[in-house]
């Protein structure tokens, strides 16, 4: 042991074959939703074998910060992140949210722990350097600083982790991250010891090559067609950095990578569902 | 390994002696006082060896809470917790108090976790019968349902828990819970795997035999003195439950309980302020 977490080599006896890991995200249309939430949750504590819940924050966020008078402030979409914002999102993420699914997990036998990547580091940080916009307290991650012993410890033991989309500086800060980027970085850093397949559960039943068509959805998406798609402007904006991120994982040796219905959770596990982004 | 964590008995390898762990509590006195908390935690992260902080509310939970249109209802000088101010104190206590401290102690390089009892389902309790009064979601906890082996994994690999005063009911709820009330049951839990040492931090220099003299600090308390003391009304009521709290813990195999003042914290860590709790 030492104070910085174990080294992968150290503890992990991994066989030849790497075990599996399914690192599963879901998003705002799931956690504004209690029934839709408990479905999930279930459908998702019956996944065998080791897994890490990621989520987004949803509407409430906005909701108690319109209460406590603080302004939600975009730029491109992405929040920018002030003072009373940082505190609103640790609060209503890393514990509102989180502990509600831990909670409710727990409930569902599934040994689940909340974790921020401020705890034992999980998720170390850089805030994001000030170029054209500041972005304020938002945390940029890679995945070679991410240690995997420390993950591994917790996975080794049985331990389900809950991760919240907040990350740290090293400095004593909480940083806001992205959930989506987050699942991708550490999907990347965990093939290191393990198999990994990163499900991103969305509104919609995956990549639709006609955004009004349930239908239409695209099983199998590689980089080419994602161009084309993106030339002919098929796919809506606001999907594009879920897709990016998708692929950022897809081509870094994650094994599998699906978007699709966070209510498909468990067809999407067995290949019979969604998206597959082909890196 | 299983669902619901390692036996003691499977991963304790103890020697004949007992490893020391220190508990430490800090209550709103330094919570809600930026400039104590970070000297508190700049000594907390130099204690050598096994710890756990255990960490109260402060006064942060009611000013958010009035903010948010939330009363604070109090009965016997204890919370009632309706449905929204579970909500309230799981943001604030699991979430901006606990990654607050958990952030800060990192920069410190302490390996720090947060958690609370849902985690990992690391302290059960049950809500509180309604009798007389009905708290609400309140939670009581026993040292003979907290599994010693889930403290264990995180002890034994270099990590630092920080405890938010918050159970669960293993039903999916969070329940609010008595800080110093935890500190005292989860030293007794570990009582089988530690040397444990129980430190109650709060604003006075210690027990005062006299309330209104910081020097009257009563070096030693046995249960004879201390019934006498309230005999005798020098005690005000407020002390009452924590002094409870420390001799149920001295009386059930907890090494030493000190009470004293946070700014001493290093000096009661080597038994010389603060007063000794003789069970």
């Amino acid at each position: 042991m030492n104070e910085k977490g174990l080294s992968a080599e150290k503890i992990s006896n991994a066989p030849a074959t790497k075990e599996s890991l399914h690192i599963i995200k879901i998003g705002g249309n799931v956690i504004d939703d209690d029934n839709a939430l408990a479905s999930f949750l279930k459908d998702f504590s019956t996944i065998a074998g080791k897994k890490i819940l990621v989520h987004g924050g949803g509407k409430i966020a906005t909701s108690i910060g319109d209460k406590l008078g603080i302004q939600s402030e975009y730029i491109d979409g992405r929040r920018i992140t002030n003072d009373e914002t940082i505190g609103l999102v640790t609060m209503v993420y890393g514990g509102l949210v989180n502990k509600k699914i831990v909670a409710s997990l727990q409930a569902l036998n599934c040994f689940a722990i909340g974790l921020t990547g401020a705890d034992v580091n999980v998720l170390p940080a850089i805030k994001r350097p000030v170029k054209e916009i500041d972005y304020g307290w938002v945390g940029d991650i890679n995945a070679e600083d991410i240690n995997p012993g420390t993950w591994q410890i917790f996975l080794e033991n049985g331990m389900v982790p809950v991760l919240a989309p907040l990350t740290h500086d090293s400095n004593g800060h909480i940083l806001n991250t992205n959930a989506d980027t987050m699942s991708a970085v550490l999907s990347i850093a965990l093939t290191k010891c393990y198999r990994v397949k990163l499900i991103y559960c969305f509104e919609k039943n995956g990549i639709l090559e006609n955004v009004d068509e349930e239908a239409s959805v695209i099983s199998n998406l590689n980089i080419n067609f994602y161009h084309q798609l993106k030339k002919d402007k098929k796919l809506y904006a606001g999907i594009l950095p879920k897709i990016d991120n998708a692929f950022h994982a897809a081509d870094n040796s994650v094994d599998k990578v699906i978007i699709g219905n966070s209510k498909d959770l468990l067809q999407m596990v067995n290949g019979i569902c969604g998206t597959k982004i082909s890196g």
